[in-house]
């Protein structure tokens, strides 16, 4: 465990984010966040043949009442349905208000385990320990949950801050090459909100992480979780520099519903949205042309797209102005001057259509 | 409206609790708590046929968006079922940030539309119009909502604090007597924790507002509200003096539990327990005789029973010693010395099931 924490204070709550290596550590550390009461560990099918035994291992080893739970690993699960057996198995065992969510996994099972916390006795203490870059980078940090409804994605979800979030880093090395570096587009994204510097390190770490180097790994990991600390101390319910998260994500959701989500992974999505991102800052003035190339030469170190699959005006449009972040008319752009210059942008339905006609559409 | 609201103070938001009489004037104070945005009104199929129409009317002249939504009435309707079904209606129709959920109706509505209302894109404006005397004096102040689930009544739930409760007392003249008498069980036992002036204040109003006296009903109503308003600012997330509000409440639930809830009411199974609770403080010295003829009277003002049915000590014992308050083998009961006098004392199984044994247990 490293001495300096990196931590996230919302005002009402302070928790620490906290670099471990090896299931005691990991086990360490959750007994110290959550020093009372029984701990219920939700896990994916994926994840838990690998490191849930490991993890109650070590918390029996410490004298702990520990027992885990599953659900199939995949998107697909984040579901009511799922959340219901959850709350059942969760209150089969008479759960008291001493007693502790951990979610064990990447952002799926964080997202879900963190909203059935929430919901358990209108919220109980929750502890999330992130094994995939997104979720330490990303996901695992700032309280968000929630769960798909038929109207859409994390329509459906509550705000719970976790009392630490608890990043097993070794879990990292056996992310398959395409998750990792899907991943690693939330890490250049916080690089860029971050600054040249970050950036730097970033450059320095990338290739050594891809190729499973446990200490580059660690670094990319604290580069995402330290910029996403920041902006969510700054702004707990996302209504101001917390919305630079969102550098790359308004182009990436439209690729992700054209592609049919799956196709183009979540981080490829946003890799490509980043450098339309980034011409359309050009386009605007607000950048130099060379930003668009450096935000594509870091995609390409970790393999990233840097372009977005064909895709037609009313596919480009149709999400952009369906999100909940439309406001009236139009939308907020997040842009960016170039590294450590990234800020937000109302902009019109018709401005962003003229460009997006001319820019991108293939049809 | 009256001039000086009522205010709750939980330190992140304060929101007001106003009186207001008439439908145009329920629909003018939701407008001003809620000034942006479409609305979305829940309530209930008992509720709905009275005053969901009239309250949408008065919203449409304001040049408000407003739509309604109901589900069947009853304890019955509030699982997570009826909550997937609302939240597809609420989607239905691309629901935003900027809009607000609105609770017409008594205890349940409160809980599920404001349960839905949390879990809205982690949380939209919510705001109660309470119409019955227990959701006025106590259910739709202080932000607890939730759900039943098989293993328990409100299990799932979560913490979110109302914009603004607007008490439309009118709808107060058509409950029956049974349930306004049960909503009075809040009322007695919220001056009880407040003091003699206010145990004086039921006694003058009691009887005309078993009557439907419109200016009684609301002093009733004011009682309650004025201390949920002051035990929640002091204690928003109930560890400490909000614990009082359970006064009576730990015999009551025996009582509902024995009798298969629905027999007794709530309020009918709060009130006896309430002179349980102040036979108990006899009996260990906190408080003197004439304190259980008082509670008796108060309770026999408005038609409440004073007397649980013939239950076994199993009976007795089981809720108590499965329910959420418990901590390790001793249960905090809420006792008093007399009005004014509230305060919560750990009591060993031992000791209350002698206790029982002796006093309660019919077999």
């Amino acid at each position: 465990m490293q001495v300096s924490d990196i931590v996230v204070d919302t005002g009402q709550a302070q928790y620490p984010i906290r670099f471990v290596a090896g299931a005691a550590a990991a086990a360490a550390a959750v007994d110290r966040a959550a020093p009372r009461g029984r701990l219920i560990v939700i896990s994916d099918s994926h994840v838990a043949p690998r490191y849930l035994q490991p993890l109650l291992d070590g918390l029996h080893a410490l004298g702990r009442n520990a027992r885990g739970l599953t659900f199939a690993a995949g998107e697909a699960s984040k579901t009511i349905e799922t959340v219901t057996r959850l709350w059942s198995e969760v209150f089969a065992d008479a759960v008291d208000r001493n007693d502790t969510i951990v979610a064990l996994g990447g952002g799926v099972a964080g997202d879900m385990a963190g909203f059935v916390a929430a919901t358990t006795m209108r919220g109980i203490r929750f502890v999330q320990v992130p094994t995939t870059m997104l979720a330490m980078s990303d996901a695992a940090i700032g309280g968000k949950t929630g769960i798909n409804v038929p109207a859409g994605k994390n329509l459906v979800g509550a705000f719970h801050q976790p009392a630490a979030v608890i990043c097993w880093t070794d879990t990292l090395e056996s992310l398959d090459r395409r998750e990792l570096a899907s991943g690693m587009a939330e890490v250049i994204k916080s690089a860029i909100i971050a600054g040249p510097s970050e950036v730097q390190r970033f450059r320095e770490a990338a290739t050594a992480a891809m190729e499973r180097d446990h200490g580059a790994l660690r670094v990319c990991a604290e580069i995402g979780a330290r910029l996403k600390a920041s902006l969510v101390s700054e702004d707990v319910l996302e209504r101001g520099v917390r919305s630079y998260l969102n550098l790359g994500h308004t182009f990436g959701h439209a690729i992700e519903h054209a592609s049919g989500y799956g196709a183009w992974t979540h981080g490829e999505a946003v890799a490509a949205g980043m450098v339309i991102a980034a011409r359309y800052s050009v386009s605007r003035g607000h950048a130099q042309a060379p930003f668009v190339d450096e935000v594509r030469e870091l995609c390409q170190l970790v393999g990233l797209p840097i372009e977005p699959p064909p895709m037609s005006l009313d596919e480009w449009l149709g999400p952009i102005f369906r999100d909940k972040k439309r406001v009236g008319e139009s939308v907020k752009l997040i842009l960016a001057t170039g590294p450590g210059g990234v800020f937000g942008q109302p902009t019109s339905f018709e401005e962003l259509r003229d460009w997006m006609a001319r820019e991108l559409a293939t049809s």
